[in-house]
């Protein structure tokens, strides 16, 4: 049984252009972009260009996308913030923690351990601007 | 720069027969099976019958692969152990506490929060060839 999806979910405003993003890649099926609740400096969301909420339900041909984009990032990111660490995670469901039902790949520079922490880092927009800007140039 | 893949890890050796594992599902491309060391009941690891130490060298063909193998392991999951989370992770590095250096793809059906606790279940064979069964079943 597919999820149900719905369109009003923040990340669905942003591929539709209603929110904004600190945008760090993009192509034709994928989007990333900062978190701006992030576990980690430097914590990017990278999200499919379809409506999908979860795994079970991604198309292939944008899971293939998804993954591109994050090799592409996770470069990036080992670059701009010289770790080698990245934790990929994708929550399925609320009972595992999902909080926005259009699907996303978390990609942490950061031991896994991180995330045990519960806490949000405190960044300002800015912070998160300059950030994306050295990732998407660290792609480019 | 690719990281180096070193062929005498137990992932590889499951590959080539030369350890057993509680096989899920298996395919041209993938193996499924059982987490030795899981950090929920029905932890299950996916990987790709190629020689890959992480996202950054994963082709895309079996990154493809490895997603719809997940796909099919966590609706089993989803119908085996009475839950919808599921968690999804996977760590690039020793620094991100990557511990054997050929890709494989967490699926734990249970909360984030989960793998805070840094603990892993005591589960005897048995136990595991049980629930191996059951989600092989469940996908066939």
């Amino acid at each position: 049984m597919k999820p149900l999806y719905d369109d009003s979910n923040i990340f669905a405003k942003i591929l539709r252009g209603e929110l904004p993003c600190h945008k760090v890649y993009e192509d034709e099926k994928t989007l990333a972009f900062m978190d701006i609740m992030p576990v980690a400096t430097g914590h990017v969301l990278v999200i499919p260009k379809c409506q999908a909420v979860e795994l079970s339900d991604l198309p292939l041909e944008y899971a293939t996308a998804v993954i591109a984009t994050a090799q592409k990032v996770m470069t990036a990111q080992r670059q701009v913030l010289n770790t080698q660490a990245i934790m990929q995670m994708q929550l399925n469901h609320a009972d595992a923690g999902q909080s926005v039902f259009h699907y996303h790949m978390h990609l942490v520079p950061a031991h896994f351990s991180t995330i045990a922490k519960h806490e949000t880092l405190t960044v300002d927009a800015d912070t998160l601007a300059k950030l994306a800007k050295q990732l998407a140039a660290a792609i480019a």
